[in-house]
């Protein structure tokens, strides 16, 4: 008889979003005048339209397909040469990083790459997360196998939770004992936190003394503001040798409906083999694209590499400040209510403390009934999150300033 | 120090189609003029214009994403409403066949799930695979460790290969002994054979019998001709309970460079968690895109929809007859050269038994040097396609009839 995966009977449901909608419902049940007051600021997900440039590179790839001559069956798994030179040229290289055009793996998503970067892995890895953390790197982990059971708090054994507070500028500390793996993600969700170089190199340092791998989720690069943060762990030195870099376009592009979205596996990474043995990622990568992958849309891959034209620089460029623009004003509205804020500032996610005493679900119930504002409760995220609640900046701008008064106004 | 995963040193470096290629260059390195003249049909990748419904339906989508209101960006990662009732109640309830739209799950590619599926099974499955086989079914079992080392021929241990001869009409007969996972192509890649009635209602009754799964790849069910041939596993009574069927838009709308397809997963199929009681897989499965995966691009799943319009249903037809006119004329070409030769009615591949005692890659060089035709060997597919090659289907009908004049005239 066949049996199933039973390691996925110890996740717990996907509560956080579930949760929310359940709360938002009851409350417009309850006050139907309320809903169309209803701002969200809860969800990480783009608002503006796509960029011209990318909408034009779709049209005329659309119309490429409609032509034998310059039809496009199955492309490269690794994604098209033309979109792989874009981004190892413009993300790295013009600005001094050493990538290879065969380092970068194009992807549908960094939400795919950061949970299926697992497939190539062994099981005894012992694996770090930050806390809060995204919870992908958490789930998809208990999916592979490598974590017990979760306790009542929803945190699991076997996994090394590293806190990420005010004192450590929400960035982790160095472990104090062996890990493996290291999930780090900067500029952070749910935090808004980036980690500066200091703390970069000193995590890179742990990793190469360790012989441990960084999983570097950098899906928010493109809204890193103060010209001393870094945009790419491998500007490191020594990075190459242990670290993996995640980015997407769906955050500087609005690509979250389109999809795309690249790997950095550097080729001198190297993990150990069963006889002790020291191999290269990068043909285990390449080789789990080939077999489990075929390749983004040509259409979609057309619309990144535009991305990187000079105009289609610009227009990244406008979404990102207008979003950072949002983040400004809600940064500064929610700091005269009285409340410390966090984030917002190379990031579009604002991390606020909530009052002294109340839970982040307490937060959650008074915000939405005081002001008909949806945010997501940080307890969400992990036990380090208690207390604490996200603001997106992720709206129209009619939107963010309307949330902004009705913040500015409220007494805790 | 991160270890990787040991499972991967186990794959046979991806041979048939490299070695292929070298195979190719060194014979038109040799005879520069022959390179005009190399046919190739070796390749299953469609070759014709997308379908004009699908190309509007797409121009339309990316208009929709450049204005705010219109905008879409994160979509249910099983794929749009619109899409999964399409699926449901064209491929399925419209031919009596249950099937509801949340059991539809909206993918990038049938390889891609193929491959997928098994995140949601256990490490313990007793898995079968046809012979000759589509290389994915097996790699990515050897990939997740399901399987020993393998020998000298390629042959994995711990896999049960079920031989596919003339004499069973190139599907698997009953296993003699203990399955829980059998994975069943057909349409078949690469032998052009179907399934018929009776031959699928053994292999349900054995399954429903030993409680074990059928994973049924039917991305080529488009091409299916005949009447009596079943389009759906779940034409056959019980099947619900143990099958889970996988198609695609690769091969029937020329999706190859799109990237779309889908998954069944009915809600009654059950398999065996560590307690010994019985769950529903498709809690599982769609946890695992939720958390693995964020849906095909908007644009692309427009122009799935696209292909059942009555317009779109008619240029589907026009291409599949195209290529099955080709699969005619090349088929009856190969039989007047003396062969004998299988598939090719109800499938764009064509699987032809080669000359007494010839290897399959010495029929394949012997082609080559003769008509500047690229086949594939059938022994690429496994040790029961010795002696055998496939001609695909997917060409231009120019290349398709010129390649027919030159098989005709070889003598083998």
């Amino acid at each position: 008889m066949a049996h199933l995966n039973s390691h996925y009977l110890k996740l717990k449901a996907g509560y956080l979003f579930p949760e929310i909608n359940r709360r938002v419902k009851a409350f417009t049940d309850a006050h139907p005048d309320a809903a169309q007051r209803l701002i969200r600021c809860g969800i990480g997900d783009v608002t503006e339209p796509l960029p011209a440039v990318a909408r034009s590179a779709m049209h005329k790839a659309v119309d490429e397909l409609g032509v034998r001559e310059s039809f496009r069956g199955y492309g490269p798994e690794q994604g098209y040469d033309f979109l792989r030179h874009a981004i190892a040229e413009n993300d790295y290289r013009s600005r001094g990083i050493e990538v290879a055009d065969d380092e970068i793996f194009v992807s549908d998503g960094s939400k795919c790459d950061c949970a299926n970067i697992l497939d190539v892995f062994g099981d005894s890895n012992r694996i770090a997360v930050m806390d809060p953390v995204y919870p992908v790197y958490v789930d998809t982990n208990v999916m592979a196998g490598h974590t017990g059971p979760a306790d009542g708090a929803g945190v699991y054994s076997g996994l090394l939770y590293l806190p990420c507070t005010p004192e450590n500028g929400f960035m982790p500390d160095v472990p104090g004992e062996r890990v493996d793996l290291i999930y780090l993600c900067s500029p952070n969700n749910p935090t808004g936190a980036v980690a500066t170089r200091e703390h970069l190199e000193s995590l890179v340092h742990f990793a190469l003394a360790h012989e441990a791998i960084i999983l570097y989720d950098a899906a928010y690069e493109a809204y890193i503001a103060r010209p001393d943060i870094p945009h790419s762990i491998y500007e490191i030195p020594g990075a190459r040798k242990i670290a993996i870099e995640f980015r997407s376009f769906s955050k500087n592009g609005g690509f979250t409906g389109v999809r795309c979205a690249f790997t950095v596996v550097p080729k001198e990474l190297e993990c150990q083999a069963p006889q002790g043995e020291k191999r290269p990622l990068h043909p285990l990568w390449n080789r789990r694209f080939s077999t489990k992958f075929n390749g983004v849309s040509y259409v979609t891959q057309r619309a990144a590499e535009a991305l990187y034209s000079a105009e289609g620089k610009s227009q990244v460029a406008s979404l990102v400040s207008h979003y950072m623009g949002n983040a400004r004003i809600l940064r500064e509205a929610v700091t005269r209510s009285g409340l410390t804020v966090y984030g917002g500032v190379d990031a579009p996610y604002i991390w606020v403390r909530g009052p002294q005493g109340a839970t982040s679900w307490e937060i959650f119930d008074r915000v939405l009934n005081n002001t008909n504002i949806v945010i997501t409760p940080g307890s969400g995220f992990g036990g380090a999150g208690e207390g604490y609640f996200r603001i997106s900046a992720f709206n129209s701008r009619a939107n963010a300033e309307e949330a902004a008064r009705r913040f500015a106004s409220l007494r805790w």
